[in-house]
C-alpha cells in the first residue's frame, strides 16, 4: 500500500446531503431501505472508505466483509490489452474457457486450496456456490447410497443461527433472521442446535464441552430421525464461525467430532467459508484452526475471494457433464484479481499482520469489557474476525451510528453483537485508532 | 466494428492439440465433460471466435447466446482511472453503492425497461435473478392474499420444456432435460403443458389455436387444483420462446390469454427473458412481439444484458429492506459495459439489422428444408433467434460437429433441434456465409 490517509475525517452527518439526494433518486428504481450512504470509490484508499459528501471513514466492515486488502490505490492489471480483453470477453466457462484459465486457477484458487482438496468449481456468488455445493452432495449421496435415480427426498442438515445464502436451497439452511425466510416456501430439512458457548472459551472449557456434547448428540438424533422419515441427510453444512447469526464460535473438538459423525452416517461434510475464508482469522481458512488433515468434503467461498465457488474432494465431482453447470460459471476476470490479491497477501505477510492486529484488537476489547461490564460482554474472535455483545439491540444500533459519526464504520450481527471485519491490511495502529474512537462512543452509552 | 475477419479459417481439427492439452490440465481441477475447446479471446473479433489452435470460426452460438455485439476490437472504457476503479472496487450494492449507480442504471437497464416497469434489481447471474424474482412474487402474493406470515406452501406454475436455471428454486421450474434435475430434491409445484405448435405458425393457425386453448385450459385446471391442495400458485413463469427446451414458440394470443388467466386468479406473471432478451428477436424484448401495454409483472434477464436482474412493477417491490438482498447484488462494472453496448445497438440500428438478417436466415432455412425434407423440418424463428429440427438426435449432433469442422459454430437445443444464436452484429453477408457452409454439411447427411 503506497498511500493511505492518516485518519478519519468527517465533513457532514452520515448520510450527508449528497447521499440523501442519491438515495432518493435510487428509491425511484429500487427498495433503498438498506442503503447506508453512497461512496466515492475513486477517493477511497486502503482502510478508508470515502463517501460522496467527502466523509472519510476507517472501514471496519469492508462491504459486508468482502474487501480483502483494502481499497486499491492503483490498478496495474489494466495496462495490457490481454487483461483488458479478459474483462470484456466473458466466456461460457464450462464450454469455452480462455487459454489461461487452468493456469490462473492454479495461481489463484488452487494455490490456497484447503487440505485434501485439489478440485475447485467457480460460481458467480456465494448463494450459487452453496446451491451447487448442495447439488454436488446430493449427486454424490445418491451414488454412494445406490439409491434409485429420480428427485429423491434427500436433506441437508444445518444449524440454528446459520447463514448460507438466500436462494431457495440455501434459504432452507439459513436460520439467522426470520425476515430472510418469511413468505418463501422451504424444505423439511433437519436443523440442529449450534453450541451456545461462554467466552472467553478457555475460561469455560468444562461447561462449553458439555454444551457441545449436547448439540452433537442432537445432530446424531436428527440424522437418525430424518433417515426414518425417508429424507436421509446427504450433507451437513456449517460455518466455522457463525457470522450473520452473531459470531458464534465452537471449539476444534466440536468440529472434529461433527466431521466424524458425518463420516459415520455417510453424510458429506460442507464447511461454508463464504464469510470466514480469505485470511481474516489469521489463517487463510478458518477451518485450519481445527488442525485437521481432512477437514471437509466441500469448502465453499465468495466475498474476499472475489469470485464464488467451492473446493471439493475428488469423489464429490459430479459423474457427468452439465450437472454442475450454468452459462457463466463464475467470471474469469475475478481470478486475475484474486491472483494479484494473493500475491500481496504473501509478499506483505498479511496473515501474520492479521494475527498481530487481531491480538491487539481482542486485548483492547477485553479491556473495554472490564471497563464497561454493564454494556459489553463476550468479546471473542480469531485474528481480526472479532465480535462483542452489547447490552441490548437498541444500544448496539446507537453505538453503530455514533461510531460512524466519529468516522468508524462497523457492522452488527446476531441480536445484539457488533462484528469487526477489517481488511487484511488493518495494522496495529489502525486497531489503536479504532479503539480510541470506540472507547469514546462507549463512554457516551454507559 | 472497425475490423473483422473475412471468413472462417481452420488450421486443425477441433478440438486441436493445444485445446486437448489444456482440457487435460483442466481435467485435473474440474469436470471437463462439457468443454468444447479453449479460446483465444484476444484474437477473437466481431462474429469470429478464435481458438487456441488458431482456428477461426463464425460464431452462431455466442457463448450460449450471451455475447451481445460480438467480440470487441478495442476497449475504450479502460482509459480512465474512474472506470478502472469501478472494476476493482466491488461494492455491497445494497448498502453502499457508488455515486454513479442511479445514473448508470438509468443509462443502461432503465433505458430499455419493458412497458409498464420503472423498477429494476440487479443480480449476479440468471439463476439468482429468477430465484429472487420468485421470492418477490411470493412476498407480493402473501400480502395481496392477506395470508398469515410464515413459510407458506406457495407454488410457482411452470411449463413442460421450460428452462429457468439450476439453483434449487429455479430447478423446480426447469423441465427441459432430466439430467438437470436428477438427484436433487424439488418442490411439489404445478407443471403445465407448453403448446406443441406446427410451423410455420401462419400455415397452421387453426390447429395451433386448438393446441394453445388445450394448454390454457390445463393451466386454469392446475391453478384450481393447487389452490385446493393448499399450495396456491403465487406466480406463473414462462419464456417467450422456450430456448433450452427446443425453441418452442407460442402465439401472441396464447401469451395474452395466459396473462389474463394470471390476473383472474391473482397470480403474478413472470416472463423469463434470460435467453430471449437483448435484441436477438428483432425487438429488444421478445415479449414486445405480443403488442401488450402491460405484458408482465416481472421480467428477468441475464446473458446478453451482461448483468443478471429483473424488472418489476411497483407493487412487486418487497415491502421491507433485506428481503431481496445479498452481499453483491450484481456487479456495477457490468452496467458500464451494458451502457456502452446499448449505445452501439442504437447508433448502428442493430435491431433493424437483426430483423433484416433474421428474414434472410429464416428464408434460407425454409429453402434448405424444401431441399432436404427427410432431414429438416419446422424451421422457425423471430429475428435471428431461429431454429430448425433435424431428423434425429444422432444426425443433429453429427451436423453440429461437421459444421464446426468447416468453421461454423452452432448449438443444439431440445431433443433434436439446432438453435441459431448469432450476435446482433450478424449481417446478411454472414447469413449467406453460414448458409453456404450449412448447405454443404447437410448434403453430406442426406
Amino acid at each position: 500500500m503506497e498511500f493511505e490517509y492518516d485518519g478519519p475525517s468527517m465533513k457532514t452527518e452520515v448520510p450527508g446531503p449528497r447521499s440523501k439526494e442519491l438515495t432518493k433518486q435510487l428509491g425511484e428504481i429500487q427498495n433503498v431501505g438498506a442503503i447506508n450512504f453512497f461512496c466515492n470509490y475513486e477517493e477511497s484508499r486502503g482502510n478508508y472508505l470515502v463517501d460522496v459528501d467527502g466523509n472519510r471513514m476507517l472501514d471496519v466492515y469492508t462491504q459486508i466483509s468482502s474487501i480483502p486488502i483494502g481499497y486499491p490505490a492503483e490498478f496495474p492489471m489494466f495496462t495490457s490489452f490481454s487483461s483488458q480483453s479478459a474483462f470484456v470477453n466473458r466466456p461460457a466457462l464450462g464450454i469455452m474457457p480462455p487459454e489461461n484459465f487452468p493456469e490462473k486457477l492454479a495461481e489463484s484458487l488452487l494455490s490456497v486450496a484447503p487440505s485434501g482438496m485439489s478440485r475447485v468449481q467457480t460460481m458467480a456468488c456465494g448463494s450459487c456456490s452453496n446451491e451447487n455445493a448442495y447439488k454436488a452432495m446430493f449427486i454424490w449421496y445418491r451414488v454412494s447410497t445406490h439409491t434409485d435415480p429420480g428427485c429423491p427426498d434427500f436433506s441437508i442438515l444445518s444449524f440454528m443461527g446459520g447463514f448460507h445464502g438466500r436462494t431457495m436451497g440455501c434459504l432452507a439452511t439459513t436460520h439467522s433472521k426470520a425476515i430472510h425466510k418469511l413468505d418463501v416456501p422451504s424444505f423439511d430439512w433437519p436443523i440442529a442446535p449450534f453450541p451456545k458457548l461462554k467466552y472467553p472459551l478457555e475460561e469455560f472449557t468444562r461447561e462449553n464441552a458439555q454444551e457441545e456434547a449436547r448439540c452433537l448428540e442432537e445432530v446424531e438424533d436428527l440424522i437418525v430421525q430424518w433417515r426414518q422419515k425417508g429424507r436421509p441427510v446427504a450433507g451437513i453444512v456449517i460455518e466455522p464461525i457463525q457470522a450473520e447469526g452473531g459470531d458464534n464460535h465452537a471449539t476444534p473438538d466440536f468440529f472434529k467430532k461433527l466431521r466424524n459423525i458425518a463420516h459415520k452416517h455417510g453424510s458429506a461434510f460442507h464447511v461454508d467459508e463464504v464469510q470466514t475464508g480469505g485470511g481474516a482469522t489469521g489463517k487463510f481458512w478458518a477451518h485450519e484452526h481445527w488442525g485437521m488433515d481432512d477437514p471437509a468434503d466441500i469448502v465453499s467461498f465468495s466475498k474476499k475471494m472475489l469470485t464464488g465457488g467451492f473446493y471439493h474432494k475428488d469423489e464429490l465431482q459430479a459423474d457427468k457433464a452439465y450437472r454442475i453447470f450454468n452459462t457463466w460459471m463464475g467470471d474469469p476476470s475475478k481470478n486475475l484479481f484474486l491472483a494479484e490479491v494473493l500475491n500481496v497477501i504473501r509478499r506483505e505477510n498479511l496473515l501474520e499482520e492479521v494475527t498481530r492486529s487481531g491480538k491487539t484488537l481482542l486485548q483492547g476489547l477485553y479491556q473495554l469489557q472490564d471497563q464497561y461490564p454493564n454494556l459489553l460482554s463476550s468479546a471473542r474472535g480469531q485474528g481480526t474476525f472479532c465480535a462483542i455483545d452489547i447490552r441490548d439491540d437498541a444500544t448496539r444500533n446507537s453505538i453503530l451510528l455514533k461510531a460512524r459519526d466519529k468516522g468508524v464504520l462497523l457492522g452488527g450481527c446476531g441480536d445484539r453483537s457488533i462484528r469487526f471485519r477489517p481488511a487484511l491490511v488493518f495494522k496495529e495502529y489502525h486497531v489503536h485508532m479504532f479503539l480510541n474512537v470506540f472507547s469514546d462512543v462507549l463512554a457516551e452509552h454507559n
